[in-house]
């Protein structure tokens, strides 16, 4: 155990000096290797004959040397960055304890936390009387959304199937592609999935959602659930809960907040407006590995009305794993899709414990105020053209040539050369997206380190690249 | 930064100790509380203000306290046991660089990793040309290889779902309860999930399937799928695949194994008979945080021909993620029901450096040796009585009182109280099922340092609580 210990330690110093390196202004954000070009590199075989652990430390090091750095603040790709200390402490503890949450017994401390997460969550949501589970993605959140509104509405599905009903579902032309996911999963169909027009924000229009629903019910179709989102991933719009609710309630349909990416706003006294009527919904998914900066993967499923899960999600006939004793009401495996299921609760209990709801509450305000910055600076600057006013931490933008270009697919093209070049030289690692026939620059900001410089940084860095590929002609 | 890393060095210290006195004989493997009684015993509260880091430690020591030691030697509930150092390497590794497996862009090296633990397993399992991707547990796999099913026979079930297709699943009576979340989660109905009939050792009988088959053709039902099991949950039994191979691709089915037990028997020279056959399925469910002893979640789907995940599980219409460039041949995200995705691949990775297939081969190899060791204990004991002949490393059996109590009713009584009894004093964890109406004790030998001498401790134990519950009148 001795050795062990050293070379444990070896590894805490080795991830230590790798994210305190994440700061030093000459870092790169990547080392950027073309596919083939790093499965030269490395020695992916496996042996015959194991190796010490102390041998595994070289393996960790070249890890820690080809990954991508989303810990810097030049990380702006997803809607997660930063790093956390806390969460790498949990997942140490949870690896170490290793054990699966479908049972009290076996996973005692971790269910409590897991109930009392479930209830805080909750009641940021505004469900005083909901229940709720860590599930294994916002995707799998947004499934189990979809199902428990199937049960809701054809209960019987659950066990003599579809039939011949044919179910249909909304959500905004903006919304996740989980949701397609789910309703070819679900055996419904992505045509039945239907994508309701958004407006110049990308928010849900809710009189286009209820012509929708009428037009499937003239269609002898059966609407059973609506997909809302709070904070939509290109534009991070949120679709407005109080008027899709009033619709969903007139129908008897299931409504569904993915708020995988939006719903910490919740956490601000500024900017939980964005969320209003949040209360009013029949489910809600929340990614704490998102803005909440917790290891991935860390997701809850969260519904207002106990009872639903179970129904929804159990399989039923599990006599070696289910026992009725004293602690079955606490049993959260009869909830789930999953059976052995990964304890994410550690990692979001210590973060939580560790920045305290003033914390989070300061990380999303500070976060919009900076939004507030890159607007202005993206307004202020002759080569950029911001694509839409933002009312989240989601910046759309491109660059714009100082010549009088006017052909959009160049200038669509100059943006992806922009990209492409940012991420070779490891200077920036920014996403891409289409929006409205245009190629634009998705600025995300989530990582709680953030400062103005940083940006100051990214745009100088972007705008210096911009200016490079016209040179030469891109 | 040095605070953190004494701190990290304190919580490795902490997590050494607490897994070295899983070792110490007097060790209990759980300190038992009562839900309600351990949620008054713990600050399950969430501050407003945040704490340092170092005072999380205290809420790590009362994680550890009342954690379940899944790691010792006397834990024999579930399909795990034994802890590993490398997978608590990784996940330290994984946590810190923290990133998502869609697209080789955010993830290099992890993405090529799991390409080549894909390709390992495969090998493995005989599908020389296949494809393959990590998902959340064996349910989920489960689950994939059910979808993939589908998409073979109803193929236009993605854009227009089920539609009046009644499609029904087989499998066995023994096979694990996934199936039939699987079942409701796809709209198919529980009811048409067909139980097919096991032999006494838990195997499904082939002719009996046949005739499954048959019944539901004659009922204008659509069979599409039979779901074996290698390694059933209650028995370890092995379905007879080249048998059930002739049937599936008589009647054009899909034909997947759940190997999340048992696949690991594929290093043994010895024993990779009981997965003759393999090479002949469509798709296989293959769980390393079971018998390899990676920490959880560590499960993959493997499929023997290369394209159809991708057409069965992708979602479409994702500009802002999967772009055109030079390594989107290597991204996995598009095969995947998951969005964001945690790297699951380098625990899988740096356990198998650790051991290296001889490892694995020793370690399948010895705990078989080890089941027949307690197939002799319970045989030559007269307390002591075997349910049926191990095949794999499950041991069924119950305590049968010494005086000649025939009902049978007390004996399970007895049993369930023996096995209440040794949880709640600590000694030992193991599992209680019904099997053919009676309650039996399920032991299983899944932990890599276990020894004979773990194994009399065991059976001590539990005849000294069977003779206490006796003579107390239980």
């Amino acid at each position: 155990m001795k050795d062990t210990q050293t070379t444990l330690n070896k590894a805490v110093a080795l991830i230590l000096q790798y994210l305190e390196s994440n700061w030093h202004p000459e870092t790169k954000v990547v080392n950027y290797q073309a596919a083939d070009v790093l499965q030269e590199k490395l020695d992916l075989s496996l042996p015959d004959e194991g190796v010490t652990l102390e041998e595994l430390i070289p393996i960790v090091e070249s890890y820690l040397q080809y990954s991508v750095r989303t810990g810097s603040t030049q990380f702006f790709n997803l809607l997660f960055s930063g790093s956390s200390i806390p969460g790498i402490l949990a997942e140490m503890v949870t690896s170490a304890t290793n054990t699966t949450m479908h049972t009290y017994d076996v996973a005692p401390v971790a269910t409590l936390m897991e109930r009392e997460l479930i209830k805080n969550l909750n009641s940021l949501v505004g469900f005083q009387q909901g229940e709720g589970l860590m599930v294994t993605g916002g995707s799998n959140a947004n499934l189990v959304g979809m199902l428990c509104g199937r049960h809701k509405v054809l209960p019987e599905a659950k066990l003599k199937g579809l039939g011949h009903h044919r179910l249909v579902a909304f959500v905004s032309e903006q919304a996740h592609y989980s949701y397609a996911k789910a309703a070819n999963l679900m055996g419904i169909g992505i045509e039945n999935l239907v994508k309701v027009n958004s407006d110049r924000e990308g928010k849900m229009i809710p009189e286009a959602l209820e012509a929708a629903i009428q037009q499937s019910l003239s269609e002898r179709k059966t609407p059973f659930f609506v997909g809302a989102t709070a904070g939509t991933t290109v534009l991070g719009a949120f679709d407005p809960l109080p008027e899709i609710a009033v619709i969903t309630k007139k129908y008897g349909l299931w409504l569904h907040v993915d708020g995988a990416w939006g719903a910490p706003v919740l956490f601000s006294k500024k900017h939980q407006h964005l969320l209003a009527g949040s209360e009013l919904v029949n489910s809600f998914t929340w990614d704490a590995h998102k803005l909440m900066g917790v290891p991935l993967i860390c997701s809850a499923i969260l519904v207002k009305n106990q009872g639903i899960l179970q129904k929804a999600c159990s399989g039923g006939g599990t006599d070696y794993l289910f026992h009725d004793d004293e602690n079955a009401p606490y049993n959260l495996g009869q909830m789930s899709l999953q059976c052995g299921r990964k304890v994410d609760t550690l990692k979001l209990w210590l973060c939580w414990q560790y920045y305290g709801n003033k914390g989070y509450e300061q990380q999303v305000d500070k976060l919009f105020d900076l939004a507030h910055y890159a607007v202005n600076y993206i307004q202020n600057c002759d080569n950029l053209e911001l694509i839409a006013e933002p009312k989240f931490l989601n910046i759309c933008f491109r660059y714009i040539p100082q010549e009088n270009q006017l052909d959009s697919t160049v200038i669509d093209q100059l943006n992806l050369e922009i990209r492409k070049q940012l991420i070779y030289s490891g200077e920036i690692f920014v996403n891409q997206a289409r929006y409205q026939g245009k190629i634009i620059i998705r600025l995300i900001l989530a990582n709680s380190e953030l400062q103005k410089a940083d940006l100051e940084k990214f745009f100088d860095n972007l705008i210096n690249a911009g200016k490079m590929c016209e040179a030469i002609g891109v």
